[in-house]
This record gives C-alpha cells, sequence and structure tokens, in this order.
C-alpha cells in the first residue's frame, strides 16, 4: 500500500513540483488511505484518526454552526420558495443581503449587482481562473499558495507565476518579485488573507502597498477572503476593498468558514470597483457568461442568507476565535517542543499553520511527503504535506479541531519524531 | 428596447447558429427583459407574464414538490451531520442509493462507486464536455438539442458534429448521419431521453439501434436523462443502460425535474459499464480528477437523498405526470387551432415541445427571435426562439405549468397570431 501510494505522489523529481497534479483533497484521500486499518494485524496502533488536515471542523461540536443558521435555511426550504432555478448571480436578496454585510468594512457602498453567488470559494476560484485564461496572459499566485488556483489554471491553460511569501517578514508578500514577474500579459495578483496555508494575517499597510504595486503594474487583484474574521491575534482583518480606490479588486469570500459550513457550499464572488474599471475590461461579462453556463448554489441556501445574517448572534463568531486563539497557542507552544518542527510565525488568522520540516533531525525520512504518508500509518495523523501547497519539506498543520484531539494529534506528532530522531 | 436587445440577438446571419453564444438562461433573461413594463406606458397590455420558456414549474401549486423530499433535507440539515465537505464523488449513501434507484430499470446493478454526484444535470454536463475535450477530438450532439451541451463545447474547445432528430420520424435519430459523421477522434454520442426540446421518448428499439450503432463506431453514449420517468405517452421511459453490455453509457440525471426541485442542484453522472471498458480508457479517472478540483452539491442534500428516495410516495408522480398529460393534451390540441404553429409530435415525455413556425402566415415577422421578442412585448408569453435549440423559426413550448396557465397562454399567443396574419 506504502509503495503505491508513494509512486501516485512522484512529480517528476523537479524543485518546484506541478502542484496542478495534486489537490488537497486527493491529497487527504491518499494520506487516509495510508492510515494503518485492521486488517494489516497492527491492532496495538488502532487509535482514532486524527485529521489535522482539512479546513473543516464540522465533526466537533464546538465548532457546530450556528442553530440559527440551520433554522434559517430550514425556513427557507419550508417556505416552498426556493425550489426553482436562481437568476444569473443568484437570488437578489442574497446579494444584497452579502453586499451589505461586506460594506460594513470598506470605505465605499456595494450594491447586490456586485455581488455573485458561487457553489462556495471554490467555484468562485474556477469561475475567476477560466475569465482569465486567454492565450499568453499570466497571474500571479502565492507560494506557498492554496493549490486550487494552480489546478484550475493548468486546467484551462493559464499561465502561473509565482511570487514568494516570505516566513522571515511573517509571511508578507515578496514585493520586489512581483514587480519583475509582471508584464503587460499579466492580469492579475491573486492573495489569500488571512493566509491559507500561512495563517498570518496582512497589515493595512502590507495591503496598501500591495494595491500601489499592482496599480503600477496595471493589474487588478482577486483577493481570497474566504478566512475573513476569522482572526485572533494581533493584526485585524482588513478586506482588500478598502483599496478598491487605488486598484480594482475581486473579492472571493463564503459563509464556510466564518459559519463553520463548508458543505452548504455557498460562496461568492464581488467586485470592488469604485472608479468603474472592470466594467470597461468586460471581465465582469465574462463572469455574468460563465454563470450563465454552470451550476449555483442552491436556491433555498441563497435564499436563507439575509435571514443568516440578521439572526447570527455575534457570541457564535465570539466563542469560534476564542477556541481558536486557544488553538493556536497550543499548536505554537507545542511545536517549539518537536525538534523536527519549526513555527516561523504564530498563526493569527484562518485554520492553518505552516511549519518547516527539519529532515536533518530525522532518520530515514527523505521528504515532506514521506514524513505523512509515515506519520498517516504508524499514528493515524493526517497532515498535508507542503509540496501540496508548493512549499517542500514544509507542513500545513489544521489547529481547527477540539483542543483535547489537537493535543493528543501533536502528542504522537512528537512521539513520531521521537521514534524517527537521528540517533546522536 | 426591442433595438438593443434584437442587436444582442444577431448570430452573424448563418443558418446554423452559433449556439454556443446563448445560453436557455440567457435568452430567457432577454425576453423576460423585453416584456413591457408599466413605465412603457401601454398600461392595457399590463397582465402577468406567463413563463413557456423553461422546465421550472415550481410556482405552481400543483407542482410543488412532496413535502416529505422537503422533510428529508430538513432532517439531514438540523442532524448537523452533513455541514462538512463531502469526499469526492459525494456522500456514499447518497450514492449507494441513487445506485438502487436506478438499478430497478436496469439488467445489471449499478455500484455506489459507479455513481458521481453533481450540482445538477448542469454540472454533469459541464464535467462530461471537460473530460472529453482533448485536441482533435468531437463529440456528436442532437440538434435540435440542449445548447448547454454547446456552450460547454465551445468553452472547452471541443468540435461539436451535429446529428439531426428527424420531425417525421418523431423526433428519431437520423442514424445514417451518425455514421457518416464519425470518424477515429469522435468519442461520444449525446442523446437526450426523453428528449429536451422535443419532448419524444425513444423506443426500445430506437435505443437499441443507436447502441449497435456506437458499438460499431467505437464510441460511448451520453444518455442525459434528466427528464427520466417524466413521460405520459404511449413509449415507456427505456433508460440507455439497459444496452450498456452492448455499448458503454455514461448516464447523465438529477433529482431536478422528476422532483421538481431544479434549485436544489444535485445531479448525477452514472457509469453503466458491465464490461469494464471504461476503466481502460481512463475516461473515469478523468471524471475524478475533475470532481476533485470542482464544486459540489450541498451535503446535506446529498445526506436527504436516501430517505427522499425511500419516503416519496408513488402518488407524488403519479398526479405529476397525470397533470403533464392533459397537459401535452392541452398544448397539442390547442396549436392545431393557430395557423402559424404546427406541432410534429405529440409530447409524450418531459416538459416541452417543439413546434414550427410556418412564417409565409405572418405579416411582418422574419424569423423565431422577432416572433419571441414581439410576443414578449405584446402578449407578456415568454417562449423561447427554436435558434436557441439548434433549430431556427421553431419555438419551445413549455407546457409544465398549471393548465389555466397553459391555455392563457396559448390563448395569447393565438390572438397574437391573429393580429399578425397575413392579410389573404
Amino acid at each position: 500500500m506504502e509503495n503505491g501510494s508513494q509512486r501516485k505522489w512522484q512529480f517528476g523529481g523537479n524543485e518546484e513540483l506541478n502542484t496542478a497534479a495534486i489537490s488537497v483533497r486527493g491529497a487527504l484521500a491518499m494520506l487516509m488511505n495510508n492510515v494503518n486499518n485492521p486488517d494489516d494485524g497492527d491492532h496495538h496502533l488502532q487509535r482514532p484518526t486524527m485529521m489535522l488536515g482539512r479546513g473543516d471542523p464540522t465533526e466537533f461540536r464546538s465548532f457546530w454552526t450556528t442553530q440559527s443558521a440551520v433554522d434559517a435555511v430550514t425556513d427557507a426550504l419550508q417556505s416552498f420558495k426556493f425550489n426553482s432555478y436562481c437568476p444569473t448571480g443568484g437570488v437578489l436578496e442574497a446579494r444584497r443581503a452579502i453586499a451589505e454585510y461586506l460594506s460594513r468594512d470598506l470605505s465605499h457602498k456595494l450594491l447586490a449587482e456586485d455581488v455573485y453567488l458561487t457553489g462556495g470559494c471554490t467555484q468562485a476560484i474556477e469561475i475567476m481562473v477560466s475569465v482569465l485564461a486567454r492565450p499568453g496572459s499570466n497571474i500571479l499566485l502565492p507560494r506557498p499558495g492554496y493549490p486550487q488556483y494552480e489546478a484550475r489554471a493548468s486546467f484551462d491553460h493559464l499561465e502561473v507565476r509565482h511570487f514568494d511569501l516570505l516566513p522571515e517578514k511573517g509571511w508578507e508578500v515578496d514585493l520586489d518579485a512581483v514587480e519583475a514577474l509582471a508584464d503587460h500579459n499579466t492580469a492579475a495578483i491573486v492573495i489569500i488573507n488571512p493566509s491559507n496555508p500561512c495563517g498570518n494575517v496582512f497589515t493595512y499597510q502590507h495591503l496598501e502597498k500591495i494595491a500601489k504595486i499592482a496599480k503600477k503594474l496595471g493589474i487588478f487583484v482577486i483577493s481570497d477572503e474566504v478566512y475573513g474574521h476569522l482572526t485572533f491575534g494581533s493584526n485585524p482583518f482588513v478586506p482588500m476593498g478598502k483599496f478598491s480606490s487605488t486598484v480594482p479588486v475581486i473579492t472571493l469570500g463564503s459563509i464556510s468558514k466564518t459559519w463553520i459550513v463548508p458543505g452548504w457550499k455557498l460562496g461568492w464572488i464581488v467586485k470592488n470597483d469604485p472608479k468603474g474599471i472592470f466594467d470597461k475590461t468586460g471581465i465582469v461579462d465574462s463572469i455574468k457568461n460563465y454563470l450563465d453556463i454552470t451550476t449555483d448554489p442552491a436556491t433555498f441556501i441563497q435564499g436563507a442568507i439575509p435571514q443568516i445574517f440578521d439572526r447570527t448572534k455575534e457570541t457564535f463568531f465570539s466563542n469560534i476565535i476564542g477556541i481558536m486563539r486557544e488553538a493556536a497557542d497550543i499548536v505554537y507552544e507545542m511545536i517549539k517542543e518537536i525538534p523536527c518542527l519549526t513555527c516561523p510565525h504564530k498563526p493569527q488568522g484562518s485554520m492553518v499553520v505552516l511549519v518547516k520540516l527539519n529532515l536533518s533531525t530525522l532518520e530515514g525520512i527523505d521528504d515532506d511527503i514521506q514524513f505523512c504518508l509515515k506519520l498517516a500509518k504508524e499514528e493515524s495523523v493526517i497532515v498535508l504535506p507542503g509540496v501540496t501547497v508548493g512549499l517542500k519539506n514544509w507542513l500545513r498543520i489544521t489547529f481547527a479541531v477540539e483542543l483535547p484531539v489537537l493535543e493528543d494529534g501533536l502528542r504522537r506528532i512528537k512521539a513520531f519524531y521521537q521514534r524517527h530522531a537521528k540517533k546522536q
């Protein structure tokens, strides 16, 4: 089994792997397959699998979404008013509610027409990448990043150019690299803030610098804010749309993370463009044309959005943020006790953190993939190999799990290290 | 307004229009915009808009879905067990329930692994077209057909070759044309049964012939059965999967039409392949790879599928079928009384029928688009111009509406004819 999996994990040996070949979902399925099963005979190893690999804590009671959101969807469903096809772009009341919700943090007022509903942020990415894929054009993506962008770009034959996020600078964008990479065929730069996979949150000042560089380069910004408002450190969440008078911004978002309902598949593409620049480029028409020929989020979930926004209590969010803050502390402190791992930056947002794997401290483990496969097999703990998110020999650890589970998982990683530590 | 709309409707004057340029949704939106609004001053014309343009009767009480389906989704939602991401391909219990549901009409037994859940049939089409789009390859599509196929093929640069459906033969496939069109780069033939836009239902014998020709040509069949079981004439519905020991078949389907819930966005791609031919072609791997990087139907709707299938009473379907049978009678009889329209074949399935527009009987109307635009403006009746579905100067009329609405709509079409009839 392990050999088979490892063969599938070969990417041709390049240092910069072909991330397009792997999705997070595919990688996690592969690791789950590697967890020992009872037929293998190693019964003493049978323990519950610790999924520290994905941003989906829905299985844990303390991360359950609010009853008021569930009731809002129930009400929309039971009304029989939202069983029909939706209009292109989505149910108007939902678009308006999202516009109002996002406008609270902006300097300009979004209109319903600025909001296009999508099947989660996944489809929002799919649409934006497709819309930008013209022969010869390119897009700037962060490294490390979220491989859905690379996968869709590869699928749509859109050239990708990577700029680095700098661990020594708290995962800020290497702005000089951005300037050097862009040319007249560059359409846009993507940022993910709060960051998946790094767990940092960009400051107002850094976002302002990104806006100014994008303006100078004549490109626009796609700001993936799927983890928007999920922040628990010193940097508050600032939406990129704040800078849309400098440069036009497309914001991608969803209720998946903030309401802890990734399975509801309700996301959005939002146009922040007070100067009306997008309308001249045809990009908005391309988005609408794509929406005309693709699937939509379920109409009754759209129909529930106004009530979800209206009735969710502030304490729901503050409880989740409180747990996440504690989890970030635990993960940061416990990783200090595991010599093969280094966390360059304490997470301040999202549900994940990126830690460096120090292979020189380990015996018989060659890379992050081997580490993750063996860890899954021996400890039933799933973490995502950094290569999946563009950074070889790092690990992405999800800390959005119940705190005892998190502690247990990290203890198992420590035990794994101790068994595999290089003899002095 | 009309001029502006008409400009947008120009397709360069070819007889075979570029259907890729129009979606049904786009066409309907355009027509809805053409309905007189109160600001135009023609207040005497203000009447409720009759939407006879799309297969979505959810607004009518007698077409409401069954309470048991709504309750099944409510139960799944309120259980808090289905808020997570779903695994690639969908929730296993839902895949198994669909396999069992479809197997009832087949000679072979489908397994859960043969079923992949999609965001309605729309996404199923999107995925299948994408998977087949390789440089140089082509696909055979029916004309008239459902323009989603053409739109996605154009988007994915997959060559389309059209075979005709023959009105004089009850809209059967022109089998000779299929043989003449296919070459060694042809991947598949698409059939839509029960037919959208024609309203016919293929016989067992005709499907068998299609299977044999596909086998001879070395291509497989994609059978779009989104209207499966919605039949009310003399031909019973026979799934193409019945012939999968002759030729491998991919079936596309959804709960949208049978349960009258197009807004729930739950469809499927099903592999009917008892001889295991697909596994050698890589097509199934391509489907899985695509599913890994695209959006999914909402998990809790998937979770509700077993209960929906289990608890929906037979009377729900028989009631709907009863209304549809009556509606088919009405539309067929009333069209006989409208000299500018000819219905070559009484509808036996689906929710739509295709009727020929006899322009020679009309004054000042040049084509189907102009007919539809004027009809929308003057009578607030929406029907779909045939050009949208590949057949210029025909009309697609949806008869899945409340019967009094249908009768009123057809009476308005008759009045429209009478005002525009050529003077003798």
